[in-house]
């Protein structure tokens, strides 16, 4: 599900530059005493680190790209969408997997509202006739191609609905889209309007078609975005071919992702459900994606006024706007049906289970799936294996290690929602952090996101990995990728974080249970996401074809889960996270004189500066700390509690399934995070009452999160004069 | 021949709001005693301005579109290609209107070389065999685009050859992308290369094909330059259909224009001739030009590395630089013939015959010719017919009015160029200025170029002529097309004046003869260039339905020749054209201190600035002169001696017949003017030999223009005390 364009909105990027800056001189106030030797790794004791090294160093021998290519190929040798029989083929080819390399797993079903299409009609009848939704082009030379069980061209949760409407062509379909053609006085009310895919989750154009009274929506694939205009097309390179069609969910996961009949709960058989009619997460629009081909013959046939200059796509003709004399006639016939689906689950039980790290990674696919998912599923199997076979020579985890593969996401997170909302309490008790791999290598451009709080472990992570084309550190050339200017020594603040939004399964670990999360991969150029084109020849040709980088992410994702499972004091920076939140206070209040809002961010401005304060002083001390069994699981037990005190206990105003007071995928993106999303989405609707109130709620989060860094401080003091073993948990930077 | 792009280069009009901002500074030292009143019009006297007036106004109400559509429709009745019969008929229509208005009107006759395509074969002939060279489609609901004689797809002096070479794409085939091309390690030497069409003249990219080794070169129109993507094609718009061929013309203009065989002599029929190997202005690579659609056909099959961003075009492919495995065979048979040419000349005799105000354009066409040329000869023969009627009415011109209608344009400015070097001597005494009307209407858009000393008058000109559309002056409107700025009082420092290149028949007025020129019309969205679609239909439907532009500018016209026919003191503004002199200076002076050349500016900057000193007393003195008709004469042959003065004895170095030491045609541009042009490219070339020479020539020239100048101050300075009767050749600015 994942977007195509970046793995991270780069504004997020960008605002994180000036924030690693930021964060050495809020470190020093309180740095009084000259620091101790930089720790060898970050929260391991020096006694223990040397045998965290050698552990790591055994580990990224192990990897064996040719058994990831065996994997890819056998998880993509058949279309496997959620609900069918392939797709739980899949899990039980997982499932076997793991439990031959020594895990205990187990499917988990859920069932859940997954319709499926019976009819997609899609006909151009004025001026013309020309029937269009026409199926993807197989490749000649592909045997895979030929496969006949790709599902046709559809957007899942489309209402089942017969239109017939003039065209009215609205570029992206963003807000600004819609402003524009309300200026240019091009109604859209009653018609069909024509998106091109980009620069917004799918879910969230057919909400604004509906907010602007569309009758119904088609999404296209512009070759001026992922076909012929960006790149060579499949199979002479990696981009669209002009038949190809982008499926996927339409689900408004901005609202709440999973069970659109079982919002907060698991979908289990017995779950109380919604009348689809009453689920605030199924759109009424009716929708359909086709290829760039469909599109052009619609537009060749758009009268009207010129389209503004940049609305101008890749097609050989002039855009316009209509409406009309283009007509369509849609017919769509969904299934509406619930159906089975399949989680697998397993465990590498640790020397206390009351701590879990967790990984996963998505196994549906819209149609063969090499890129999304099943790069990410062929590296967490092969670190399954790595890490079975470590516990074969005897090693046992610190922490249980859980690994979780979800179906159905692509129609909306389904299944990783669904086992979420099942273990809720569990997890806020016992999760350590999660690492998502969804669409885990489509390039060699490494790229993450991540919870503030372990971006400082990830960068150090990658200093343990090497890039398999320059053979340099994974760090350095990440560095020099994400930066023009040449690399210097503590460069570190060049190297892009994104944060988390929507669009993959981190979701429901980070936004609804407060678990904070990383999400890795390397990608490139990929232009054929959610095509059939998307399956193993296209990754043997463009993606990976050593299947280098899928061993390399199985290197990095295994020394990060080994360092978060064996660490002595959890590697969290909350000196990052502070600093995170004060900027983004700072950008608030910002809005608030430039929109005159009647509203007081003071008292938040003073929670977070409280935060900054405490998480300052916990790394002070955490740096110093003694690393004495019974005090490291006190400490570490507050400081996994931080993400969950940073949740809002009612959930943000009209959407409360989404409870992070920092974060939220943005209601008019998608998929991009947006900060302090309460009360900034408050103040940009105008309603100061629910400003106010989201306000509050954040500044009593930080207050909450401060008071728990109190206790890490208080807990890792020195009572006696300093210890004498210095513990790594502290803000180190090379 | 006027490039299809903007009328002049937008560089240029940048650099002229700085100057325009500079000149009421100049002027100010000079002028200690209070300013004299507003002049009514430039270079009158109040006691003649009102009759002026009187007659411009009658003039303004004579025009009639309906006259100026049927000399439309009768010019563009059949395609009229230089050197064919049909050429001739419209030279005999012409010669018979002007004889009906009363004028004297003859044709006259050269005998040029002009070869005429026999065979023009492209085809693709691996990796697969495609036919090219295709003809341009007619539509089916115009007659006009019926015709079976429209010409071939062909390049005006291409060399015959047959040509077999894998393909090269070099983007515009400017210097810069052949660098470009060679950073990429692509070779074309040997190929044959494949350039789009615009940001030079095409004979430019034929001498870059020709340094670069290329074997042979395709010109070809992109759909994002003039097609498609530019806006909806013809008929449904005015931009190229994918089956247009842009013809033209690839003679080296910019070493010579005119009958390559005969430089800087008259191409009559007994005239010395160079053999055609011997003609420096004759390209070697032989050169076709083909459709977007012939394009698509070969860049669809070029491999190799994909081209720099910038360099994708609007064909829905990807574009690759290649070399092949696209591979072409090129046959071309060119004739190889003289033949005649026949311009039309005609005068309406003044009081005074040897002063002669002229004006002009071309009258052949690669096809129709409906914008390119002949809206201009049809807003020239209403004026003609106007003028005439004036006369009839009892009016005589003060000075001769000369109209010239010349042949073979499109093959290289040969009809104009040969009628300037028969009558160069003539000219050199009797000529004020020549205005051109080349492609004088394909919009609602003005514009214009001039050399500096005629930009006063043309401004003010534009007062006194009503926009159709708006109804208010056109100097407003231009002001305000000009500007994103609100208008303000003086604030015509906003109305940009192009320079004057090439790409027309003002040059050899300008570049060769020494004579002030402007260059006017009204352009619009126009991207049917030389092709078959430039026709009636069109014009009809976007270029000027209502014949209201063209209508304007025969009063536009009709006002400038007027004022130059008409006035006491000729209406001629140097202090502008030292500025702009002292301005290229100082932007040489920059160039010389980047590239620490050798050279010594400081007495090209000390006669520049006696230019401008001399200028500014001249200007003061003009103000407050006398009319009296004897001083007038005096004054006025030196006032238009002085573009003469500015020629370069010897003409340019490496381009003789090039003589104009303030502005050429650049040779790496073709169409665009460069300043100071000797100097500059010297400079270029690192040769500061002759860079030296130049600077001295080009000292010598302002130093003789300063002494014109100072003697119209010395013959216009008040003798006894100030005459009582102020005279308006002031720079009065509102």
């Amino acid at each position: 599900m994942r977007p195509a364009e970046n793995r991270h909105a780069p504004l997020a990027v960008y605002a994180l530059l000036g924030l690693w800056m930021a964060i050495g001189s809020l470190a020093r106030p309180v740095a009084q005493q000259p620091a101790p030797p930089a720790p060898v790794l970050r929260g391991f004791s020096a006694s223990r680190a040397a045998a965290q090294s050698a552990l790591e160093q055994r580990l990224q021998r192990l990897p064996d790209p040719a058994r990831i290519e065996r994997h890819l190929q056998a998880l993509t040798a058949v279309p496997h969408m959620a609900g069918t029989p392939a797709s739980r083929r899949v899990a039980e080819y997982i499932h076997d997997a793991l439990r031959s390399y020594g895990w205990q797993a187990e499917l988990v079903g859920y069932r859940a509202w997954l319709p499926q299409p019976i009819e997609v009609h899609l006909e151009l009848v004025a001026p013309r006739s020309v029937l269009l939704a026409r199926p993807e082009d197989p490749i000649e030379e592909e045997a895979a191609s030929y496969a006949a069980d790709v599902v046709a061209g559809f957007n899942a949760y489309s209402p089942s609905a017969e239109v017939e409407a003039e065209v009215v062509y609205v570029n992206y379909g963003l807000p600004d889209d819609y402003a524009r053609l309300c200026q240019l006085g091009v109604a859209v009310e009653g018609r069909v309007v024509l998106a091109r895919y980009g620069h917004s989750f799918r879910g969230v154009k057919v909400r604004l078609a509906e907010e602007n009274g569309a009758a119904g929506l088609i999404l296209y694939s512009d070759p001026a975005d992922d076909g012929y205009v960006a790149g060579d097309v499949y199979p002479r390179g990696p981009y669209r071919p002009n038949s190809g069609i982008q499926r996927g969910s339409i689900l408004y996961i901005f609202r709440y992702p999973g069970d659109p009949l079982t919002p907060g709960i698991p979908a289990t058989e017995q779950a109380p459900r919604l009348a689809p009619a009453a689920a605030a997460s199924l759109p009424r629009v009716p929708t359909l994606p086709v290829a760039a081909r469909d599109a052009a013959d619609i537009l060749a046939h758009l009268g009207g006024p010129r389209v503004p200059r940049e609305w101008q796509g890749g097609l050989p003709l002039t855009y316009h706007l209509g409406p009309g004399p283009a007509t369509v006639r849609m017919r769509l016939r969904m299934d509406e049906q619930q159906r089975d689906v399949w989680n697998v689950v397993a465990r590498l039980p640790g020397e206390r289970d009351d701590e879990w790290v967790l990984a996963g990674n998505h196994h549906d696919a819209w149609a063969f799936g090499a890129v999304d998912p099943s790069s990410g599923t062929a590296v967490l199997l092969e670190l399954a294996r790595v890490l079975g076979q470590l516990a074969r020579e005897g090693w046992q985890p610190r922490r249980t290690l859980l690994f979780g593969f979800w179906d159905a996401e692509e129609y909306g997170l389904i299944g990783s929602v669904e086992w979420v909302e099942q273990h809720r309490a569990e997890l806020a008790q016992k999760a350590v952090a999660y690492v998502n791999l969804d669409s885990a290598v489509s390039g060699t451009r490494f790229g993450a996101g991540g919870t503030p709080s372990l971006r400082a472990l990830l960068r150090e992570a990658t200093d343990a990995v090497t890039d398999p084309r320059t053979g340099r550190s994974l760090h350095e050339v990440w560095q020099q990728q994400s930066s023009r200017e040449p690399v210097s020594a503590g460069a570190d603040a060049n190297l892009p974080v994104g944060l988390l939004g929507s669009g993959s399964d981190y979701t429901p670990f980070v936004h609804h249970a407060g678990v904070a999360a990383l999400d890795l991969g390397f990608s490139g150029e990929y232009g054929v996401y959610h095509s059939r084109y998307d399956n193993f020849q296209w990754m043997r040709r463009y993606g990976d074809p050593e299947f280098a980088y899928h061993a390399a992410l199985v290197r990095l994702a295994g020394v990060v889960l080994l360092r978060l499972s064996q660490a002595d004091l959890l590697p969290f920076d909350f000196l990052t996270y502070a600093a995170e939140v004060q900027k983004a206070v700072g950008a608030l209040q910002a809005l608030v004189r430039q929109r005159h809002a009647p509203l007081d961010l003071a008292p938040v401005a003073s929670a977070a500066a409280g935060f900054a304060d405490a998480a300052a002083r916990a790394e002070q001390v955490l740096r110093a700390a003694a690393a004495d069994a019974g005090r490291s699981a006190a400490i570490n037990r507050r400081l996994r509690s931080i993400e969950q005190a940073l949740l809002h206990p009612e959930g943000l105003t009209g959407r409360p399934w989404y409870r992070h007071t920092v974060f939220a995928p943005g209601t008019d993106t998608g998929y991009a995070a947006v900060l302090l999303p309460g009360v900034r989405e408050a103040i940009e609707r105008h309603d100061w009452a629910t400003a106010r109130r989201e306000a509050a709620a954040l500044a009593a989060a930080l207050e909450r999160a401060a008071a728990r860094l109190e206790e890490v401080a208080r807990l890792a003091a020195p009572e006696p004069p300093a210890a004498p073993v210095p513990v790594g948990a502290g803000a180190a930077r090379r």
